[in-house]
């Protein structure tokens, strides 16, 4: 198997993964690739947390701190939850043990800007970082490395820890090597410079991370496919939402707001953004681009119908079919496809400067426009922010999407207050649900509120949101933004002691 | 008085500030310059308002459209308010007359991020702008206009306007000319570049504005003061603060943080950025310099002291005094500041790139480090975000002061929920108050609240927020950011009911 290794005073090195394991100490802080459930180490992590058990039943204290590019695969978050292992995590989490035990106070959780994690690794004051641990495709006779299907913050994990421990995947493709773009540029403060990227298909770095060999404690092969989800057909609801997001579109390239090919797309994953990029497959929009966090299915479908010239990301999110698609035919994509550090493919003054067209989701919206997209009921973390606020603030224009409803209609999008909000009213230009379409821009606090009331919020809340509206006009403290402090928060609090917002 | 106007041609143009309003008419959009109570126009906004005046007497409908650069004078924002002609305002205000419609419902008001005013001005959907009233100082024999005491928004509107009234304003000292920096290289995407400043002090632009002849409807001279607002000096609050922030500036360069230098200061105006400067004139930093909006005061003290190298900005913000003292030298002031136009003053490329100190005041902030800076009670607008969030998301340390009280002590600044978000826990990094200092940056959610309780709020209200905290720790729906929505606005609620939060 190590024929993915060319550099041969590196094959020494080559152990299994509970050795490389025991290299991780109680207390330390590590640095794992990762972003979305791909190039995320697949085995080291297992037999950490196998290990970390062992202390456990022994009596002995054992957690680290994990840091990664964003969420991971069940063998990383999962099996390290599972055996209480996480101090602390950063910056996103989507694993469900994980997310239970942050909400039940067992894990420190810092939700971050997905640009901001290497800058602030960078600055310092996260502490040091003891041991990176690394999936690549295989490493070059020179020493670097090539690769996985995410780059996340492996640069950044490389150049700052003391330590290094490399997953060589033989599961992923070596036709990879090629498709990525590691930019080496980024500086701290004072010596920063412009980042040279104009256009979303700019080459700007190069195609290897670079290692320190010094650094390198132990490799470890393995074979194991990245965590492809099954891919979420779009139901009547994404549907919906998809067609009224298209018509906006058309509408603007109409009145020459937006140039014919759209500007560089960033969209999210699950059912609605594929959706919407299943819509442009059969759109009027031609020669598209995209500048975004993942490659998805739509995404592929997209540059497969030819509309779609090129799409830049800092990783794969697949399902198994995609996944099997892209690998048979990984050369031609190579050519089509850019993965680069998070830094890059989130960073704010590359986003203003592209004007992407920014697609999130949400959890709940208000009647003004601020959006949650974190915090059920404003304290339960459901995956973090990601990479929505570097998007949603310099994006060109900033679409969020939901349906109106949850749980069965028990649960309103559309909320009095939002009971946390990670977008403010600023950062949100277009709101969207099956119901329709709301165009903010240029809209003064009530005006955006009778427009979300009335294009967005399900017919079943809507008369509670004017009830609601009416009644702040009257006792409102000001009436730039009515609220009612004492019931803002009300349907809230109603869903945690009744299991329903409606009354 | 002519003289200030070099080009033969355009003093044909010269007009009554009544003839020239009357060029302005029911329904318009109108651009006018002024950033603080700098450069804005003096003459017209009088005559216009005594104008709709008349016609309201007369029966007769008239309101208009303002778009500024940011806050203005009485003579502009509560001449206009006063007679009730703004239909709607853009994007800051802090005149109280405006201030007070705004909170009942009577002026429509649109609170941006200011860098974002000229790029969604060029995007089209505020609307097309009739007529642009910028003061400047004078025109050369080209044509080109010399600016003003503030840049804000000027070249911007000059470029989108159908029609140009100036004011050019004698009180203003000659010798700005050569002062400013107007960058032309902005455009809308996909045609935007890198902007090449990569240190507070480059000058990428030119000196003058440009200004379609043909588009220039008339020209009003005039003779009269900006707005300075008397000096506000530091109370012992706001050394408090400005202490425990010298501390945490010494201590970021002793652990390497930060360089010897600091880096280039943001710094908003009142008395707690005015003691925060005058600590620095006594401080141990050396060859700072300024990345901010406004030059006022205090940072005035610190160029004389020779502490600080230059500053950049939009805008003065001066006080009589030391408005004299600046036209008294402005030669050699001239050589250390740079006046820009508020896009790139503002801009999240540079202010990333530069790593910025914010220092910005707040309303409140909740024990999770959320931030309000704009509505007091959640609903009634005290003035506007400005700049805060681009400075706030892209600084190197985002800082936050306030008194930890208000009103007597009526209002606390720490709550358990803000009532309204503008900063985002991820953009908070410091919070100041003069009970101390906490520095948040890489804590989760619950070991931020016990921070800031511990170190910013005051005593009266800490057993309060501990027994909100310690009953979300029990009663919250996640234990992520632990909070109980029933609760958490009612300290907001009791003030507007009983005008104390205090139980």
């Amino acid at each position: 198997m190590t024929d993915r290794i060319a550099a041969p005073a590196l094959r020494a090195k080559v152990t299994s993964a509970a050795e490389a394991a025991r290299l991780i100490r109680h207390g330390m802080t590590v640095g794992m690739s990762g972003f979305t459930g791909s190039g995320y180490p697949k085995a080291v992590p297992v037999a950490l947390a196998a290990h970390i058990d062992a202390e456990h039943q022994a009596g002995r204290p054992m957690k680290i701190k994990v840091w990664t590019g964003a969420s991971t695969g069940p063998e990383l978050d999962g099996a390290l939850a599972r055996v209480d292992g996480i101090e602390l995590r950063l910056p996103y989490n989507s694993d469900p043990v994980a997310r239970e035990r942050i909400n039940k106070g067992e894990i420190d959780y810092l939700d971050m800007h997905l640009s901001q994690v290497a800058p602030m690794a960078w600055q310092g004051f996260l502490g040091e970082l003891d041991v990176a641990v690394i999936e690549i495709v295989g490493i070059r006779a020179d020493g670097s490395l090539i690769p996985s299907s995410s780059v996340g913050n492996n640069k950044t994990w490389l150049d700052r820890a003391k330590g290094v421990i490399l997953e060589v995947n033989r599961w992923q493709n070596p036709a990879l090597e090629g498709m990525h773009d590691i930019y080496y540029g980024t500086a701290l403060p004072p010596h920063r410079v412009p980042i040279p990227l104009v256009r979303a298909d700019d080459r700007i770095g190069q195609d290897t991370l670079r290692c320190d060999p010094d650094k390198i404690l132990a490799i470890v092969e393995t074979d194991a496919p990245d965590r492809n989800a099954p891919f979420t057909p779009p139901d009547t609801s994404a549907r919906a939402i998809a067609g009224h997001l298209l018509d906006f579109f058309a509408h603007e390239v109409k009145v020459g707001r937006l140039p014919a090919s759209l500007l560089p797309l960033q969209s999210g994953v699950g059912n609605i953004a594929n959706a919407v990029l299943a819509g442009l497959v059969d759109g009027p929009f031609d020669n598209l681009s995209a500048y975004t966090e993942v490659i998805q299915d739509g995404m592929l479908d997209l540059l497969d119908s030819g509309k779609l010239r090129m799409a830049s990301a800092t990783a794969f999110s697949l399902s198994p079919e995609a996944a099997e698609r892209i690998n048979a035919d990984m050369a031609r994509y190579r050519d089509r496809m850019i993965l680069r550090p998070q830094e890059i493919s989130n960073h704010p003054e590359l986003i203003r400067r592209l004007g992407c067209v920014a697609m999130n989701g949400l959890i709940e919206a208000d009647i003004y426009g601020n959006v949650n997209s974190t915090c059920v009921m404003g304290s339960r973390i459901q995956n973090g922010i990601g990479g929505s606020g570097d998007f949603a603030r310099n994006a060109y224009v900033s679409i969020f999407m939901t349906p109106s409803t949850a749980k069965g209609g028990k649960i309103s999008a559309i909320v009095p207050q939002a009971s946390h909000v990670d977008h403010i009213t600023q950062d949100v230009a277009v709101l969207v649900t099956e119901q329709g379409l709301a165009d903010l821009r240029g809209l003064s606090p009530r005006k955006r509120a009778d427009l979300i009331i009335e294009r967005c919020a399900h017919p079943s809340y809507r008369d509670a949101l004017r009830d609601y509206q009416a009644r702040a006009l009257v006792g409102s403290y000001g009436l730039h933004a009515p609220s009612l402090p004492g019931e803002a928060l009300s349907w809230h609090q109603r869903f945690i002691d009744t299991g329903s917002m409606l009354g």
